[in-house]
């Protein structure tokens, strides 16, 4: 077999980048590990800059996310015992944000390469990449037993933190810069009515918390757990009371609460692998950086590396130009530490961490304080909350 | 001995509460435990921000200041080979910092309290306050041998981190927040020509610097140096060269060395004490809170304690209003609160803090070059460098 990109990871952002090349005329195949209902079953991140959004609207599957998503034009603090408004639309010159599940973004994908005769292989077995630092890449792979190879001219790597993309480089070709936060998140999901129009984010002594939703029907919750939580010992009354607890008063007393359909816990990280690209590998995603989800832009930060990586593509199939090929890992990246910034600094504001004692509380207090009487600061948290430009 | 308000402390916060006091017909009595000639000696903050500037003024002690103090409406920012200059005036609306040494706003103050027949006691040892929760509060100390008391209404410790002001309160009515950093500022007094005509703060991996000064011909820098440094370890030439070292080269270029006149290692803390009141007795400046210098708040931190205790004073005696007084604390703690987190949030932007290892170093990148791109941001950290409103 052969073809122009060889992408790994059936996820947003490989769909996504198979989607905007198939476009531009750009033959590609994706490898996928799971089953394609293994990868629609998995419960993700749900608030889409409008970037991405634009993105996927220039890709010919923003129809459904137009039609049912949930613009959001702000976003709401609670602290110390006040109820605060970030209001995104207003601070930013009439940015918002979409509230559409990254499960509903991958299936409207799926549907559109399905349309288009999208090569899409499923539960593809140790697939592997090869000649990566030479101009003839390949990639093999095994399914029910059968080896198979395709022959293409880059490989994007779309697979995933613990994809086999990044850990194809060399060790001594790149460097990873880490942090792991002492806690988790214990989410929920329910057949509920979210208890606000928009989301609130909690910063209480007893640890985050955060009112998320889905669409007007599902919502998700979240509380700040100690990393050695048993989610055995979480009922759904004890996750309902416990929520309760960090949130204002007002806002507990209007909460619906129902059965959780989904329920699990999450480690927050913070992780840059640099560079993302080692000969003709390109890495895209969470395969090249993490963030904790308190900033929301995991998912957007992996749209916004298909979007240099596929107008790289692009130019050089296009206008023979490999400069932005070339270019990609530092301009990617620029942007990723910002996020990675915003998404770091979101996390230590709003989180309980014990080892900063009553000082790093005060801190947090203070500077919430400040963000709400600063309208720069205010600004400042908005541009970035509502997505920085690409 | 009988006076209105007896003040611990001759530093600028004690003299300038003083002062104020006196031109509203208020009458105090100041005790210091050294002589004047050390608190003339000592090399302090330089950087106040128009509220204090405003202040001086008021309290008819500004006239140096507007003849020899330098206007600065920008300071500058050194980082990953990149050197940016915040507009402060541009980003504020005119807002600017005047550049004058504690020590001579001390000096005028003294001149002032000379002029005005001020009671300055120096060198009195063993100042003890007594009475605090009752409303007959006094002083007593010992001076030469010989023992002294003075009975006053209020009394506000103005003396430091040390002084007994603080200690006076009973450890059950007061909390105390904490954080101290892993390093200290080796500073340098020079009678060279300073570097630039503003600061320069720089973000270097050999560690923090600073290039400030106290007039057009007296220059002081600083250096980020572990605790344990052995300030002997440390001639002139070796200052010289590591701060060349940590600057970027067309400044280190430019640099003009000297002999040290004066050369101290200050190491940094953030601290705050709550309340800042107990029944009569009242703690403004560093008796209450201390800062990292790093965002030059220090004096100015004083400067609005003095502001709102000095009104509280005199709406008490002129209009028999005791509710400012109650408000004090918390009216003054507010206020603090925004400027430790600034002065905590500078601090941790431009050191070398190894425990954060690479991950902190580029987020510190990602941050300094997300400000310089962005207005909003940039104007957060003006506002809070030429200090928030009172």
């Amino acid at each position: 077999m052969k073809t122009k990109v060889g992408i790994i990871g059936a996820g947003p952002s490989g769909l996504l980048l198979s989607q905007i090349l198939h476009l531009a005329g750009i033959d590609s195949v994706v490898l996928e590990r799971k089953s394609r209902d293994y990868v629609l079953s998995r419960i993700r991140a749900g608030v889409l800059e409008q970037g991405l959004a634009d993105m996927l609207r220039a890709a010919e599957v923003g129809k459904r996310m137009d039609a049912e998503g949930l613009v959001h034009e702000g976003v709401n603090l609670a602290f110390d015992g006040r109820l605060e408004r970030l209001d995104l639309a207003g601070l930013t010159g009439g940015k918002t944000v979409m509230v559409y599940g990254q499960t509903e973004v991958t299936h409207d994908l799926y549907e559109a390469r399905d349309a288009m005769g999208g090569t899409v292989i499923h539960e593809a077995d140790d697939v592997t990449p090869h000649g990566l630092d030479t101009d003839r890449p390949y990639l093999t792979w095994t399914k029910g037993g059968e080896a198979f190879r395709v022959d293409c001219d880059f490989v994007a790597a779309c697979d995933g933190f613990h994809g086999v993309g990044r850990q194809s480089i060399p060790k001594d070709r790149l460097v990873e810069h880490e942090k792991v936060y002492p806690f988790g998140w214990l989410g929920v999901l329910s057949r509920t009515r979210p208890v606000d129009h928009e989301l609130i984010y909690a910063n209480h002594e007893r640890g985050f918390a955060l009112c998320s939703m889905r669409s007007d029907v599902l919502s998700r919750y979240y509380v700040q757990v100690p990393l050695d939580t048993d989610i055995g010992q979480w009922s759904d009354d004890r996750f309902w009371e416990e929520l309760k607890r960090r949130l204002p008063q007002e806002v507990a007393a209007r909460l619906e609460t129902g059965p959780s359909i989904e329920k699990s816990i999450a480690p927050l990280r913070s992780f840059v692998a640099e560079p993302l690209s080692y000969g003709r590998l390109f890495l895209a995603g969470d395969a090249g950086h993490i963030v904790p989800p308190t900033g929301a832009k995991g998912l957007n930060l992996a749209a916004s590396d298909v979007h240099y990586l596929s107008r790289a593509l692009i130019a050089h199939y296009h206008e023979g130009d490999e400069s932005a090929l070339r270019a990609y890992s530092e301009k990617a990246l620029r942007r990723i530490w910002k996020a990675e910034r915003f998404s770091w600094s979101m996390t230590m504001l709003l989180h309980r961490f014990p080892a900063e004692g009553s000082f790093g509380q005060r801190i947090q207090h203070a500077e919430l304080d400040y963000l709400f009487g600063s309208k720069a600061a205010m600004t400042a948290m908005a541009e970035n909350y509502v997505g920085l430009p690409y």
